[in-house]
Order: C-alpha cells, then structure tokens, then sequence
C-alpha cells in the first residue's frame, strides 16, 4: 500500500503513523521527496481500513500496490536510489551517477590484474572488476583462483583506489567478502534466482549487491530477485541486464535486451547498469552495445578488458584491450555530455 | 577417453590396466555390459600414449571423447543405469522400469498428504510426491511447512510403503533430508546450476537425485549440472524434462519439450522422466501430455494430484484429482503394453 | 455471438432467424449436433439486440465470443469437424479419422517416387506427400522440380490410389493446383500468413488445405490464419504442428510443441496433425515424436520417408526408409488400439 | 569466390577477365574501392581452377566465400552502399547518410497525413511514412486505406517534399506501386520470406526496398531475403531490425535486438534502420531505444508519430506526438555530432 503524505505535515505526526501502522506488523519504508512523502507498506495490508486511513488529516491520498515487487517499486520510492559503498566514500551508482566498470573476466596473476587495473583506471573507470570464483557450466574447468584471487583484488585495489567488484558464488564465501570488505558483490546469472543466498546477503550486510537478471530471466523475476535481497535488510542492489537467451544464436552469445533499461527505469527505483561483454560474447561489437546502453539511459556498465585478450583464461573473444577500452570511455563522456545538454 | 575392452580379458588383466592408469591421476569407470567391458577415463588424459594403449593385448580399441559431459555419457556407460533407492530395496527406475510419482505440489497438511497419498497407491503409483519447500518468485509467498512437512511426509511413507520425493532447496537442510532417509531428493528448475548444492549431493549422499532441467535451460547445461554431482561420487541421478521458456505463452505456462527424452536417450544412459503437470500448468491436458511421454519412451512421470485442487496452496489448476490420476494410470499401463509388444 | 437453439425447433423457424440475422449482413454459421443446434454469428454483431434474441421462444441462450477466432472456434461447432477430400470419396481427417501422410521431402524423379509411393502403401499409408516446389532460404538452392513434380505426383496417384499432399508456395501456381486436382494443399511455415494466398485458397478451392503453424507462430496466430481461409468461403482446414523456433538448438532443428495438439482440440473443431520429421530434423527420433504425437491425440501424422535418406536432395537426415516407416506404422496401429480400448 | 584486383590494373584488363568469368555462367559483380577493386562471383564457382586465377596477373589474391549470402556480403563491396532514390535526388540512405522516418501507423485522412508530414518535417524527418495496407492478424480488423491511402501519401509528398515509404503487402498491388512512383517500398515482417514477392521486387522495380527482419527471423534469414532480392535484379536493400519474438513479454511488445546493428554492419555493405516503435510497442520508451539505435550505429530510424495517439486508428500506444517526436530529433542530432567528433 502506498500512502501519500501532505506537504507540510510534521515527522512528529508522520511518525505516530508509522507506529500505529508498524503495530499492526507492517513494515513501513519511508521516502522523503523534494514534493512528496510516502509511506510504502508491506505485509499484511487487509488489516487496514483504507477508508479511515484515506479520512487522516495528514494523509493525502492512500492506494493499493498491486505490484508483486515492493520495496524495488518506484511507487515507493519515486526518486532514483542512489547507491554508495558501505564506507560512504567512493563512487556512488545511480541517480546521475555513472558506473564505469571495468577489469578482467578471471584473476590471473598479481601482474596481470594490476596491469589491467592501472589501464582502466587512467582511461577513466570507477571501479574494477575481476573473478576470483567463475561459475563453470563443466565441472572440469578452471574454477577460478578463489581466495588467492581476493587477496590480489585488495592488493589492485590499494595499489589504484579503485573499489573492486567481484562475484561471491557460495554462500559459505560470503563471510571471506564481509571480512575482505569486498566493495561490491556480483551475483551471477546463475544464482540470480538462489533465494538462499540472497536472502542472506540481504540479511549479514549492507554491501552493495550487483544482481544479474538470469540466464533467461524476466523482468519481473529480476526485480522479486532484487526484494529477496532488500526484504530482508539489504536495500544497496544494483540491477544488471547482461543478455537473454534467445532463438538467435549465431553470431553473438546472447541477445542483449536494451529495452529492460528504461522499462526497469519505470518500474523501480533502484540503478540498472549494463553488461556488453557476457551478453554478446565478442569484443568488435562491445563498444557499440556499450555506447547504445549509456544512450538508454543505462546508469554504468561493467566491460571487460584484458592485456591480451588472445591469452586469456577465461573469456578472452569478449575482452577489450585496455586501448579499446579508453577510446570507449572517451565516447562515453562525449555521449554523456551531448545527452545531458 | 574411452577404452574397449577385449571380450574374453580376465578381471585381473583389467585391474591391472585400471591401477596403472589411475597412477596417472586419472578416473576409471569400468563399465561390465553382456557385450563390452569399456572403462571410460575421466582427467588430464592427454598424459596418456594412445598408441601405446591401443598396442596393448587386452585393448579392443580406444578413442577421444570429445564431448563435455563423461560421466553421463552412454559411451561410458552402453547400456541404461537402473537407480535404486539407497535401501536397494522398493522400486527402480530406469531400464524399462517405470517410475509413477503422484502428489501434491505442497504438503498441507497430515490428513490431506495422507489421503492423496493412499489414493495414488491404489491407483498405480509407486512414488509419493509433495513439497515441504516450496521455491516462490516472491518472499511474501507462502514457502511450505518446512521441516514439519518433510515429518508428514515420513507418515505417509509409513502408512503407504510409498517412497517420497521431495525437494531440497537449501544446502543448510540436506543433513535433515540425509538423516530422514528421504528417498528421492528433487532439486528444482531454479538450482539446476547451483554448482554448491550438486557438489555437495555428490558427496553426503548415495540417494537417487531427481535433477529438473532449468527454467530455459539446455540439454547440455542439464547433462553438466548431472556431471557435478555425478562427479562428486554420487551416480544415482535422475533427469528430469519440466517444460521449457519459449515465446508461447498463451495457452500453457512452458513448452514442454518431449523432443528431450529420446535425445537424451541418445546422449547418456541416465533414467529420463517427465513432470508434464509443471510444464503445462494446466490439469486438462496433463493426462495428454503424460500418454505422450510415456510414447516418447521416458522412464517415468510425475504428476501432481490433489483431492481438492480448487482450494491447493499452490498449483491448484494443474493438478489431477485421484479420480482423473486413476483413470490416466489405466491408461499408461495400456500404453506400455501395446508398445511392448 | 454464439446462439444455442431450443432441441426441438423446426428448421423452418430457424431458417426464418437465419434470414433475419443474415438481413443484417452478419454472417451465420449453422452447426447440427447430437445435443445442440448451434448458430454461429460473425461480422457486427453489435447490431444485435441480445436481450431481445434471448427473449425468442425458439432461443436457449446467447452468449458474446471473445475470441478473436471465429469460424474455427470449437464454441460454433462442438463437434470435431471431419474433413474430406473434394470428391468426396478416399479417406477423411479428423473426428477419429486419423492420416497417415507419407513421402520424400522432393519430388526427385518417377522411379523413386513410385517406389516410395508404394512401400508406404503397403506399410498402411493413406495419403502420399512430396514437394514439387520448394520453399528455400537461399536463391541459389535447389527450388524443386516445380510443374514436372506435379505431374510425377499426379501419376504416383494413379499408381497406387493414394491422395497427394503437396505445398503451395506461390499463388501464381494456384490455379494449376486446382486444375490437377490436387488432393491436399499445404501451405508452409513461411507462407502461414501470407493472408493474400490465404484469402484466395478460401475463394478459390474446397480442397483441403493442410496449414502449418509459422516458424515462431503463437497457436493464436495459427488460428487467425485458418480463419482467412475459412472466412473467405474454404472451411476444409487442417492444423499442423510442426515444430517451433526456440533457444534449444543443439541436437534437434526446433522444439516439437505437443501440447499444441490438446490445447487446439481445446479451441477449435479443425483436424490437427504433426509434422515430426521438420520439427526435429533427424530421423533417429523422428518415431518415438511420431508415437508421441499419436498419444497427445493428433489425427495425423506427415512423415518424410524416403528409399535412400543418404542421397536424398533434400533434408535426407530427417527420412525414415521405407522399412522404418513400415515399423512405426504398426506402432501407431497398437497405440490407436491401446488408447481406444 | 573472391578476387581481388593488383591496384594499378588497367580496367579494360579487368573486363576482359570479366568476360571470360561471364561466359562461364557465373554472375560478376564488380566493387571499386579506395584502395581494392574486389570482384565477386555468383554461381557455380567449382568451374573455375583457381591456383590459374591466382596466378593471373592482374590478380592478387582469390578466396572462396563460404557464405550463403553472396551479393549483400560485406567481402564483395567493403564500403558501405549508398541507396539513393530512383530519381537519384533527395535523401539518401547509409554510409552516413541518416533516414529520419517518420509518420502514423496508417493513414487515417487527408488532413491527419499532411498535418503530421508537416509536423515531422519541420522536426527534422527526411522521410514520410504511412501505411495505406495494414496486415492485421484477424481478417475482421481494419486492414487499411488501400489504394486511397495511397493517393493521400501522395498528396503530402507533393505537400512537403517528403518522399514516402509505405508497405506493399501482397504482389498484385506492385504495378500501382510502381505507377505512382512510391519511393521506398517497405516489406513487413510477416513477409520477409514471402519468395514470390521478393523475387518480383528484384525483377521489376529499382526502387529502394525497405525489409524488416522477420518475426523470429534470424539475421542470417534477413540476408537471404535481401539475397532474393538483390539475386533478381534490385540492389537497393536497406534492413530493418523491428524487434525479435521472445519469452519476455510482460512489458514490452518485442524485444529489440539493437546488436543486429553491428553485427550486420560487419557481414554485409546493406544499410540498417531500425523500428522502435514497433519493437516496444510504448511511446514512453520509444525516445530511449531511438537513441540507442543510432549510438549503436544505425543509418536510419522509422518512428511512428501520431498527432492524436489516443484515437489513432491503429498502435496509437506506440506512437510519439509530433512534439515528443521533435525533442527526439533534436537528440539524435546531438548524439551525432557527439560520436563523430
């Protein structure tokens, strides 16, 4: 239920409402806008009698929400989320501001990261990315440098001040990133919908949470994904639109589905960033996929990029080389600029 | 790699040969066929000399397996793996036996769970079905009894001498499921690619796995998922073809893809069933599409029965009542005879 | 609208109905069942005032169709239609009339057309098939044989008696068709709404017309399609199935869709059949769909069978020999006989 | 087969090679470039020894091309192809040349055309288009103005200088098409494999072909459809992505495929346009995939622009308002200047 509060109405009063509606075991969010408070319900709303509700002096107007997603709804939230890392400082997502992040698909070496690390942060990115834990359809392949990889991530990311992205596959893993102070978990296409984990990432830290829609995911699973997460503590979740499975196959990986970043942009408040690398598997194409989702309205993207690309361990077709990658960042802030005019 | 065996070899010769290969850190699967001995080698096997092998007395002939999956594979395995329930005794599936799983999609309750449960005995089945986890799209849906479902499942397995299927969904509750003896584990569409879990079924348990294909996913992500565990020590995997995401979506909720059980037949030696109650979503057709499973040549199904489906927690419009199951049953046992013949 | 008649009217009177309802300009469809006389009203029905008809002593009731499909609507004509070659003699489709349509995917020369035209016979065949001209992605492929492969048809018709199928592609050729009196005409995946071609097949000829469902056609889409021919005066319309376009593409050319079969028995009274040897693309499974088919309730089947699937022009992977066929054919026998008991 | 010319080759040195090339039935299409003169064959190139082609001269290299598109094939023609009017005057399209198109879904009226013509003109636009045939999935929809439709396009290009772009649906209105000089014909999705059609659009007219990519096309299918085209005779193709049939459905018509672009821009020389309009189906999103259309690269857009969306008599849901219309144009061209720079 959203319950639309009027102007000039004291927190005093708001929050003697807030108590007698959390009384009734409702969770109440709160959003102050620039033009409007909302109270945004969830739980059990049928114990409220709407009509005494909408007769309240401080209440302008109340209304059901008949959205499965809650606390991921714009309706709740109509302003952008912004979201910022656990320390505060750093760069924040969202709401204007523009994630660029970049890295390898896998950790290889303290050489290679590092390297990659220098480049990417000279041509302008935010933030690094690399993958200690890879998800393996086979259970025969590299599965990543796991914990040795962390400690080369923190090492890249004290030698640059990049803040560092990374993804946490295992729950049992999750107790290394809370201590490692990974700056953003990334939840893979995999997990997207293992309500186990999410709950608890929802529930054991304030991290921001990078959620990749699934591999053939909807919309709407993406965002009850996302409410997984938030209803249970975490409310820092970036969505990621990383391409969908479809009858089209031959000559890129996925079918990137740039559409999802302002139909989500409506639906929800929270940032949507965008990954043109998983999603059409090939380098030539990815500076164009990029620019087309900053032009949708995309608030970051996560490139990767690699040394040499030909060498790679993991993903290396889809990699740009860090050259590539600052000539796309350049773009990026030109096409930023001519959007914002 | 697969390596056949001359037919008159002694068991000692073949010993012989499996040490010396395991010495090179390799795995040997023997497989013993009326026919054929065929060890099949799982590892680094670009270690071994083809030539030499080939050169040996007792080797009929050897060659590369280009293929993912290995375990899984029917070239390791010729003839078709029949799954025992880890007491050996009760009914098996696979090799021309027919496993019959009847039920409701979520447990309620002692006395209803115990009234489908008697019905669908008497009507034929020979497996109980129901969910005390229930995986939901949203947090703020009803996610099953819990543990108190799993002990009214044990009643009914009691009372009938049916043994239960029931899905694990949390890594943190297979200890419960391991010390309840729970028959058959099912593990859903969501976690068909939670690496984590499958490992992990591959080493606590010897219970037979009911493995479902993912919400979109391929034939061979489905094989390799079946690798994980099988990979990890536990061979009794069970496929399962659930329907798949298409662009239909009028009419049915997936497309049940039948095409997938004489593919898969082709493909590994792994018992293949088929839950056309998820597929559809819809109780009128079911029976239909379980007489065209049964054609298609799957080693079971898995229906979902309800006395009172109007009024089910949970997928109420696709479940059979026992009348309607009874009368389909009659009609699988027809089936499998005139195709028999 | 649909309008039930009372049990016991006069034809006399209802003709007087139909008359005044036909006065304006809608179109009325007339079904006499066992239980029910049925009239079926398409155009403006707007015009009608409901109360009115439903006041009439000779009315039962009167109901509004929502569906966008009319004519084929099984609410216009509750029993199953029953479709029957222009002459009126030779087999039928559908109400329990099951076709058994066999052939090569070309017309390739009279020798081998013959030959397979009569080991299907004699394997229990009741229709013969064959392209003459060929829909193909390419400009420069082989575009069949063109007039030359009808007239081959026309003389394998004689030879053994057995009705053709035969597609249509272009509607220059139309008037051709309907001078050789060709039994069945097929409309491809390409051409389903190709609503020009559709609309004359409904002007120009009572002859069956065997339409298949588009590449990636919704079932809604299909029955729009029908009811072009069925609008424009042609209502001899037979459904088929013949696969769908979806992200599985690793060992089969598309997804065989059967639950199409029961949810279009469902919708409309039209005959359906299947087409599993375009579906898959390989013979190695093309019996156990065809046994599939057969138990999700088709009335036909249209297999490609051919007497040397290694040289075959075109499509040789997906051709039965016309010993398999024999095989399957007896099959499909025991199941009509198990499902029937 | 691929043969690249020495630089400083003499062109009558190349026309005899021509020649001799055309005198053995294969087609020979001539490319001059900048830096290589590159001539394609079509046809039966096994009739050609090609170590003695390689030995030429005048020859630098030759290559077989594996593709089955041959004459749209980016290695026959690497420069972009420039489609202009058959006038040769006016707007042209690709190789930087921009197609700003836009117009309502169908036209209505004479004054609801010339008014929007007019509108959209002033934004910017270089193109009119409307429809005056509309294919309609149901034959009781309004199927469009025809031939008045026709007239009254004609009339706003008079009005304006606009030249037009209307879809031709069935063959027998090509003649009128032609007569009434309609500057670019466009071919809709449902017959992009409409052979027929194609082949005659080759054959009789050189006007540009707009050609949408089929409902669940592939990109390979595009090609082969502009290959009927371009094989019989017209070489003035320009493609259209318009959005792909997938399983996200729940906001969102189709789901825009904008990495066709620069996958495409790499196989083939052809320009691409894309529709977003008919893609999403809702003007609130259709501004954010206009953008990301050209920042991926595209040549052109075709946008629908309704003076009244409300009461449009067709997909009013999609349309932009002429003044939303001209906030776009304005966009584009700031995202132009942005990425050239």
């Amino acid at each position: 239920m959203i319950v639309v509060i009027r102007p000039d109405v004291s927190q005093e009063k708001i929050d003697h409402l807030i108590k007698w509606l959390s009384d009734k075991e409702l969770i109440v969010r709160e959003f102050h806008g620039e033009k409007q408070n909302v109270l945004g319900l969830i739980g059990n709303t049928k114990c409220i009698d709407m009509d005494m509700l909408k007769s309240l002096d401080i209440v302008e107007s109340a209304s059901d929400m008949n959205d499965t997603f809650k606390a991921s709804n714009r309706k709740m939230h109509p302003a952008d989320s912004i979201v910022n890392l656990e320390s505060g400082t750093g760069p924040k997502i969202g709401g204007g501001n523009f994630a660029l992040i970049a890295g390898p698909c896998s950790v290889e070496s303290r050489e290679q990261l590092t390297g990659i690390a220098k480049d990417v942060k000279v041509a302008g990115a935010n933030f690094l990315r690399g993958g200690a834990f890879k998800p393996r359809t086979s259970p025969y392949d590299f599965q990543g440098m796991g914990s040795a990889g962390l400690e080369i991530l923190l090492e890249a990311r004290e030698a640059t001040g990049l803040p560092i992205v990374t993804e946490l596959m295992y729950l049992h893993n999750l107790d290394e990133f809370i201590e490692k102070k990974i700056d953003v978990i990334q939840i893979g296409a995999r997990n997207t919908q293992n309500y186990d984990l999410l709950k608890e990432l929802g529930r054991s830290t304030k991290a921001p949470i990078l959620l990749k829609r699934g591999l053939a995911g909807t919309l709407k699973e993406l965002l009850m994904s996302a409410e997984y997460i938030m209803a249970n503590g975490n409310e820092n979740v970036i969505l990621c639109e990383r391409g969908i499975r479809t009858y089209e196959q031959d000559y890129a990986r996925n079918t990137l589905d740039l559409s999802a970043v302002p139909i989500l942009k409506k639906l929800t408040h929270l940032p949507i960033i965008v990954d043109p690398s998983h999603a059409t598997g090939r380098s030539d194409i990815v500076p164009s996929m990029a620019l087309a989702a900053v032009a949708a309205g995309a608030d970051g993207i996560i490139v990767e990029v690699h040394n040499d690309p030909k060498n790679a361990l993991c993903d290396g077709a889809q990699s740009l080389t860090p050259k590539e990658f600052a000539k796309l960042s350049k773009k990026i802030t030109k096409l930023h600029k001519a959007l914002e005019e």
